[in-house]
């Protein structure tokens, strides 16, 4: 039995929709960053990055989307969540999941979490004034060139489509004109369909737009 | 053969040390950053982030550092760069590059990429002033917790070494007291007394600290 800590509206329901869709053993708890519960000392123990997701597992703890997402992906084969035995097709689906981790994830950041990067309180309020062009630049990249459709590598449902759904249901919130992005759009609905994300959805209690 | 593209003092050089730990088939192309080539429609071609490194293989070009560094173990299983068959394992080597990419390779481009997070200047002027706080937190959770030693996870050299090598020879440059960090300076020069190492390092003619 794993042990999924979360919070909503966070890219933990990336892991979450993963977990459901293969089936695995696991219960979800939620940490309150209302009331700072990713400070204490008790959840540090668990992560001493201080954020969700974190997943015990009968080995360890493991955090990290893209690695959470590789690891249900090889730790049940048979939910075929990942091309795992074709070395370029594996690595495309880590590149999509590298770049949203890494590039996308972090320009939606600098709306809410600026304090990581300055400390002052205009340089930060100016960070929250680019979030919308950066997060379309993002988003305008995958609409045209990276999500292939139906499915973010194609024919084929992997770790990258329920990741890529978390991240854009963040573009509202964010500001992003998506009637512009009628493609990602389409992906959102295709995966509110599905009853793995129906599940991790509600039981969250996650808002999509 | 591979054709790396790369450019010097970037994160590109954990591909190059990983192609050469591998014995891969490879060339690398210098992408001259001023004369701002990685934006010429030629580079958009290869790679349309404008970034580097790129990876053209024979079925296709590849991205982003983590998905470069695991196609290269997995396509040259011979060199044994990560423990493939063992999910757990596997994903602590990719939890490791994930905090890597996402987090302490973003706090180091605070520095001198600020134009992508705000457009006023001394927004950006404030985020570089935070880089060499960020970058001391990020590498003293790295020193106390993630780096095992000798290597990264323990005994055994992985990918994660490369790129720890890579983003641990900014630290000076990004004003961090590295007195703090004896194990991470100590695993800095046992990556330099590899063949691999010296090799790629010189052919790049990047400076190590």
């Amino acid at each position: 039995m794993f042990t999924l800590y979360y919070a909503r509206g966070t890219c933990a329901l990336a892991t979450h929709i993963a977990l459901e869709e293969a089936g695995a053993p696991y219960k979800a708890i939620l940490v309150d960053f209302g009331s700072q519960a990713q400070r204490t000392p008790e959840y540090l123990a668990i992560n001493p990055k201080g954020r969700v997701p974190a997943l015990v597992t009968e080995s360890g703890t493991l955090t990290e989307t893209p690695a959470l997402l590789c690891f249900v992906a090889q730790r049940f084969p048979e939910a075929d969540l990942a091309p795992l035995a074709d070395p370029f097709a594996l690595a495309q689906v880590q590149e999509f999941n590298s770049y949203l981790c890494s590039t996308v994830h972090v320009a939606h950041a600098h709306g809410r979490r600026g304090t990581r990067w300055a400390d002052d309180p205009e340089a930060i309020e100016a960070m929250k004034r680019k979030v919308p062009s950066s997060m379309t630049e993002c988003f305008e990249l995958i609409e045209r060139k990276f999500l292939k459709g139906p499915w973010v590598i194609g024919e084929r449902y992997t770790i990258c489509d329920p990741y890529l759904f978390t991240i854009g249901s963040w573009l509202e919130g964010d500001g992003v004109d998506t009637t512009k992005m009628p493609r990602v759009i389409e992906h959102r609905r295709r995966m509110l369909a599905r009853p793995a994300v129906q599940k991790a959805v509600a039981a969250e209690g996650t808002q999509i737009p």
